[in-house]
């Protein structure tokens, strides 16, 4: 039942969207496009998602109450982040078709895990090492060496649950400053530029793949996107070609997105992998003809896919924290798409929406990135 | 009050829209973008703008609390159609910002008000005359001839409340046809093609245009619009000038719409104005930077406008009654943008939804067809 669904969701359908953040807003707005409904389960009662969605559970993930008469509302269930608590995803996964699968959110939720589900796939990935005490920490930094990075295996995004250690790090100040929790010690890569991949894989295994983007990062946040990447046609190919990997390891239905580190030599490594619409696929919203969105609704309804071919270039930038107080200054660039999510509170390090800036297109007409 | 807003509405605040159909789903879905909220007012208890909205109520536009409880609860108010009673937009006007202002319903709820408004202004429309008698229609038949158009002076869209006069047509049939209601008789324009003009003001009057689109009917309903007209560069911007002039006399500020007959020697003739977004401007949504809802929105909140350049050449096509049968087959073209309205009963006539099929510019860049 998991990742099977017979035949396509009828528009009237309802998606069942865990997490009421930005990604399941805009996953909403997207499927109200296609004339599907959303119906948004999130613990927070004053969540983004819930003002444009038709149904909305503010309850938590624990409520087995809750979460059966979600189920029994809904036609398929999605998700907008990968920290699910397993033992929901594994409820839900029993009463209704979820996508991505299990094994999407098994092999992503721990970044341990995650890595040797890479390196099993001869994915190259930098070096690593597990951390469950200061002890291993040593051990692992006279293996790896430094700089390098610490890491909790689980739960951690923009940048929390980060320590970066160098030669004169303290490696016990960074166990201590990650909370002393299960880690993995990374090599620290140095990079050219990071790119990501974003990819949707419909009920059939075809995937439909979205130009390269190039990211930048302040504080550990995405800070900005710009597509397509300034990257080698070798590069892209290769990006694809692992993104493709694992999706199909993974029986992937959805949207996937791989973070790559780009070295100066033109090698890729995987940083990172997201079962789910990401934030540097955000310009897809403005640049595309399909936005990651509405194609990872459309693949988890068991539609099949919309063109992902570039009618301009894109560069988005987050508004983060006290960005948002620029709105009216940003409103009035004619050429900038805003999007805000409507969130009350401008606490630092929160997205509180985004902007994208079309470029023409060096070359016009149709782009040769579909696979 | 009516017309004026001291300040551009923050994000956060609430939009009213009079009317849940598709146009009012599509202005709530371009608010949630800005990240402004929506209450939709609208009789009908299953309406389509009920299900991407943060409120609704369901009540008649003759109930004074529910209007009352309605005004209290937005910020601005706009409506998706020209037709509210004139009690409800005198009752709403009183308690909130609401635009487009009074003149604009005065003067297009009635189409021989709005014939002689044009003619007053030296647009050139259609030879009218108003009939209210079997006796009138015959004398404006003798006046225009043959073949002309009847028309309900008020309430038409879509075709209804319209009878084409030929010259073997009996006036008494066609003044029964139309329910004898009053009505105006208006010269049958042997044209070329249609187009229309979609433009938007801003409270400072600054109105940016779109390009326009070419439009062709099926059974008094628009069937396709395709954009850029086909129409030389003269004729362009004489039509862009009288949409200016229009919106100028009516002190406009949002999206209005004027349709234009072309004759074979390229002459221009106002056939309607619409004081809303307009069904032949849904090809914006995916061809241009800014879509005509979202202009809308930034219109009557305040808010400088987006770009309307469009970034790709766009073929809109109606899905109407039982042409959503065929969503699943549409789905498959991966480029088509398909856009469905979320009504459950497919009705003939009846708008479900429309379709885009974007195309490269002829020729690439930014076009000149900002005012």
């Amino acid at each position: 039942l998991a990742e099977v669904l017979g035949k396509p969701l009828s528009p009237g359908s309802t998606i069942g969207i865990l997490g009421g953040g930005q990604l399941g807003r805009m996953l909403a707005q997207a499927a109200a496009q296609l004339g599907l409904k959303c119906h948004i389960f999130c613990p927070e009662k004053t969540s983004p998602a819930f003002e444009v969605a038709a149904s909305k559970t503010a309850a938590s993930y624990n409520d087995q109450d809750a979460l059966k008469a979600f189920a029994d509302s809904v036609d398929a269930i999605t998700y907008e982040f990968e920290n699910i608590p397993s033992e929901t995803a594994e409820f839900l996964q029993k009463l209704k078709p979820m996508n991505p699968g299990p094994k999407a959110l098994q092999m992503t939720q721990d970044r341990i895990i995650e890595k040797r589900f890479l390196r099993d796939l001869a994915i190259p990935v930098p070096a690593f090492a597990p951390v469950d005490t200061l002890d291993d920490l040593q051990k692992a930094l006279i293996e790896i060496g430094t700089p390098a990075v610490l890491k909790t295996r689980r739960m951690g995004y923009d940048g929390k649950g980060q320590a970066v250690i160098r030669e004169d790090t303290s490696p016990e100040e960074a166990f201590l400053k990650i909370g002393k929790k299960a880690a993995i010690l990374e090599a620290f890569v140095p990079f050219e530029r990071e790119v990501s991949i974003i990819m949707t894989t419909d009920m059939q295994g075809e995937s439909w793949v979205y130009a390269p983007s190039e990211n930048s990062h302040e504080n550990g946040i995405l800070s900005k996107s710009h597509a397509p990447a300034h990257i080698h046609e070798d590069t892209e190919v290769e990006a694809i070609e692992i993104a493709g990997a694992i999706a199909e390891a993974l029986n992937y239905v959805g949207t996937l997105a791989v973070e790559f580190f780009v070295t100066r030599d033109q090698q890729l490594l995987v940083n990172e992998i997201a079962p789910r619409v990401h934030n540097s696929g955000h310009w897809t919203l403005d640049a595309c003809v399909t936005s990651q969105f509405e194609n990872h609704i459309r693949a988890i309804a068991g539609w099949p896919l919309g063109s992902t071919r570039h009618h301009s270039a894109a560069e988005m930038t987050n508004l983060i924290g006290p960005d948002h107080d620029r709105w009216l200054e940003l409103a009035a660039d004619p050429e900038v798409n805003l999007h805000l999510y409507g969130k009350k509170e401008a606490r630092p390090g929160r997205k509180m929406g985004h902007m994208t800036r079309l470029t023409s297109l060096a070359i016009p007409g149709p782009s040769a990135n579909d696979t």
